[in-house]
């Protein structure tokens, strides 16, 4: 089969035919319809401190897919829950099932989680393996959406997390694909005020698309300040910092109101100056650090807001590519022309 | 009547004879017993930068105390709840009663509170005046004890918000007073390992005295691997930081589990590099900054722990001075030999 | 001025001329403008056992309204929140602010509640007195959903308790008033299916109009059977009881989902038959009794739905009658073809 | 290996010589040191209605056992947390994994679980195999502790469920060995008072032993007046119903605060009738049903209680019979002589 394989340390991904993977008794074969391109594919392609410190080559790569259920070991079969032909999309978290985060409900943080298309074979490619109990069936869910649940999922657990989306006034930070989708959340999700900031005019052209009742261009506007007017100056009650800049989460400080909430999902790639007595203490702050998805009720929210026509996240798709345009796909996303980028397999 | 006064800008405070604070419709006057120093107290004393820009002298000092109901206006006394006679404590924080956070039971981060001791005057004095809602009565707690609810709050506050600690491996950082208070209260709420961190023996001995299982010394020990290695490699699943020091966030961030909680009550005089890639967003964990206490329900928790015997933060009171010698009472603190340190008024 | 004023024991109720209420240092003067009539209204009308228990006239009645602030106290006006000539709504609960239920966030529940309408002089009248404290602005509300505040704060209380409500599926058991609303909060908080039944085609129109996806005829329909199918078989995560009777109940126990949760507002008037191990633990279900709203977080989420659009009461008003007739409102209410029935008496 | 076996529709048990079960690839075949007995062995043991409509004959008894691990299959070994010579016990409820309650972390209530000594083999034998995922190291606990692990840890559900033990004013109604566990869970949890009751005062001797602070007979105390008397008149804020009489459950309600808990775990034979506004809506009570332990929090908590000396429910075990003296066992139970009932099998 193709696939799109990281070959060896260093930068690019080379298109290669490679033996499709043998599918083990409690697992799902997929044949890959649509796949979508992550930040931590473009981390992957450039090689950064990371990825040479994460991936052990020869890896393919890819997160994000959807597709249809190929073949079904004997296990994933007596289980009964999928057939050959279901169509389906999957966590990509592989956990461990016994330590105290498995355990205790937080298996989103097992510490020796293996991620799909960086620790194990991903999914730029025409099958990947997956185990069947990390496959759920998509009941009608548009395949195209389907390949980017991994992604909105993290929205859902960022806007989610906490309790305080509904009838709450939010302000999402940074409008990257994860933060459009964000926007999308928070409105099924029944937040009374939705606002969002951002560089880049397009991308905020996007959340505009995905429900934000404001946008705010942080070139020219004072977000904190804007926020406090939308709000009576009490301020945001929920913050989802999407951006990763030291920026950003001095604006969120600002911005959050006394016993707000920061929700954090964009990774700096530098550490912050925090003022702890100012901006947490005597404001009484919940700052609370998002990773993935929780296994599973992020995924069963998510599937509601989307089979209801609650959530759709395909305003944010901006650009297709198939396999071999790998490099045009990656060359979008650094132009910052990009919205979500995803990749047609074998649709 | 006798009171601490800070009389204008500059260090110090004189001892004063000032008249007797007048007893309003709805308020409860108060004869001093005792009443505790505070690190507060301590900052206005020594007229930093905090103090200055917040004190408007003159004001009479001291927000740590329990007395005696010596006269109630017209409406606390229809009101039926206190008498005149009764052995009573106070929470200093006046607030609002009609801001967002006042109106959804997070009245402590009311932005219009007024602190007695700080905003108006307070209760190193033979009285004091308080609004008869924020009066509680002792019902048997020794007035001693009384005299220290304050901060015995803020540390039922610190250990018990998010609810992790009951059956919880608790990591007390930096045993000052409250920090103290904090390990009685991570035992009272059913904690299964305590663990407390300071740089002064002095410090850790009252940690013990309070039921630390195991203490700490920053100097020598490192507290984030003895963590890990006092909890099967998991980490803390609550750490208390009462330090304030970045080196106390550090620390914090390296002991926690991975979605484990910080609560941070010490507050830091400079900002603190925080990593929040590695340390927040992938240990998926929460932070909550601790504001005084909950209004009221820290109090009752409070009440119940020091009537049943659950807690007893007696052991912290190591220093006991009339009113007039409030210049040694600042000195023991600031030579780092003090726990609590009471004064006694009109025992 | 004029009020419905029950006069002595017995049925009916009076319209009579009775003096304008005395504004207290803490009150507020309201010139009403619109009431709501609601079904404790009719029970105080009919002067059933509940009612002969509790009220001791002569009361004047009415409990939901809204209207103009005409005067206000001394200390009312000093809070500076409140200005004469503003559009305000009120709770109806006069709390005592001191009891464990007070003091703990739960004054809901305070057990010395004094209700006006009911225990005081209320709102079928020109003008009504209420502690300022118990006031809260319309900000752009209109003043005719204003006047039905109580009753959709009930609507809230019941759907948003236990935090199932978003990306949830709903049963709402029974469309009176609150039950339409109901319906309408459940869609503003993001539940994504929402269900109502009841026995009567006019209520289940009124319930479609608020955004039921689905109605149900509890005459010919199973409504367990049917909430089962509309959900692969789960069953409802949330209950709303609203009808109050037996049969209600037994529908609830049989459509909730395993681990789901009921929420009962609709007060029987006989004891109902459970089965706790079948119904309650073998099902892990959560019940929760609805009282008043909560206070005051109810209603600054209320606020936020209403003010952002995302919920409109006015469907369910299907009359309007001024204060001299009375006798009518109650009627159509007894009649069962009525939704919501206010009076229009200053507008 | 010699088993109890129910080896045909009837009253009884067999000790018999059966085959030791086989262990499949990612079991763990433990060899068993001692059971408890619960009364679920007794419904069986006398062919009830619920043990004849639910058992398929011929099955090994018993679900409460610690043991050592014997042996263990290819992929519970590669799994690497257990290894041959574990002292270990086990959740007794095999679950499915996949359904919406298995994804939402409430698998306690998945509708396809599998209970060992009911649907399938269990521990009243030398050998039992196990599903690895569901066996847990002891670590110290003592075997006879590992043994009832299973019942104690309904009492942790029982008494944690909803957060109102730390702190809290706990009333225990039904001192059965669950019930007694409860006692010793609430006080291990923070509980400021813990009032146990019961018809029988060797139960209410267990229940001291516990560590119950007062212990009423409902014979001859008015459990609800006391409970009010010892509590200022607030009444209990979490009622935990042990007993599954309706006369319980009266208790229960009547008992508990404005705003309380009743967690209801005993299961009654018949129905209760409730008179839901009395004494749910209108006290604004949650009511919640225990079923088994949560998967695997309660576990985790349970385990710190155990080791930390927090918890010690050894003072429950009244009786110990060899397997062979089954008969004598149950007779104990029947005599309402016994706490808790443990088999000797092969320590």
């Amino acid at each position: 089969m193709r696939a799109l394989v990281k070959v060896s340390a260093g930068p690019g991904m080379e298109l290669r035919d490679v033996p499709v993977p043998q599918c083990g008794p409690s697992d799902a074969l997929i044949r890959v319809h649509y796949a979508g391109v992550c930040g931590t594919d473009l981390h992957i392609w450039e090689w950064d401190a990371w990825a040479s410190a994460r991936l052990r080559p020869p890896v393919v790569i890819g997160h994000e897919f959807a597709g249809e259920v190929a073949q079904l070991g004997r296990e994933a079969q007596a289980a009964g829950l999928l057939s050959v032909g279901d169509l389906v999309t999957a966590e990509g978290h592989i956990v461990c099932g016994h330590c105290l985060q498995c355990r205790i409900g937080e298996s989103h943080l097992c510490h020796r989680t293996s991620i799909i298309g960086v620790d194990r074979d991903g999914a730029f490619a025409e099958y990947i393996v997956m185990p069947a109990s990390n496959v759920m069936k998509l009941d009608g869910i548009p395949p195209e959406v389907g390949a980017i649940m991994d992604p909105t999922g993290n929205a859902v657990h960022t806007v989610l997390q906490g309790g305080m989306a509904t009838g709450g006034r939010v302000l999402i930070i940074g409008c990257g694909p994860i933060g459009c989708f964000a926007v999308g959340v928070a409105r099924a999700a029944g937040a009374s005020l939705v606002v969002a900031s951002d560089l880049n005019p397009k991308r905020l052209e996007l959340a505009r698309a995905m429900g934000a009742h404001v946008t705010l261009d942080a070139r020219t506007d004072d977000v904190p300040a804007r926020m406090h007017e939308l709000t009576g100056d009490d301020g945001a009650d929920l913050v989802c910092e999407m951006s990763g800049h030291p920026a950003g989460h001095a604006t969120a400080f600002a911005a959050a109101r006394l016993g707000g909430r920061i929700n954090l999902l964009g990774t700096p790639s530098r550490p912050t100056e925090v003022n702890f007595a100012r901006d947490v203490i005597f404001k009484g702050l919940t700052l609370y650090g998002v990773t993935g998805r929780r296994m599973y009720d992020t995924w069963d929210v998510m599937r509601r807001f989307l089979a209801s026509g609650q959530l759709d996240p395909r305003p944010v798709i901006t650009h297709r590519f198939p396999l071999e345009r790998m490099a045009d796909a990656i060359q979008v996303i650094k132009d910052g022309q990009a919205g979500k980028v995803i990749l047609e397999i074998g649709a």
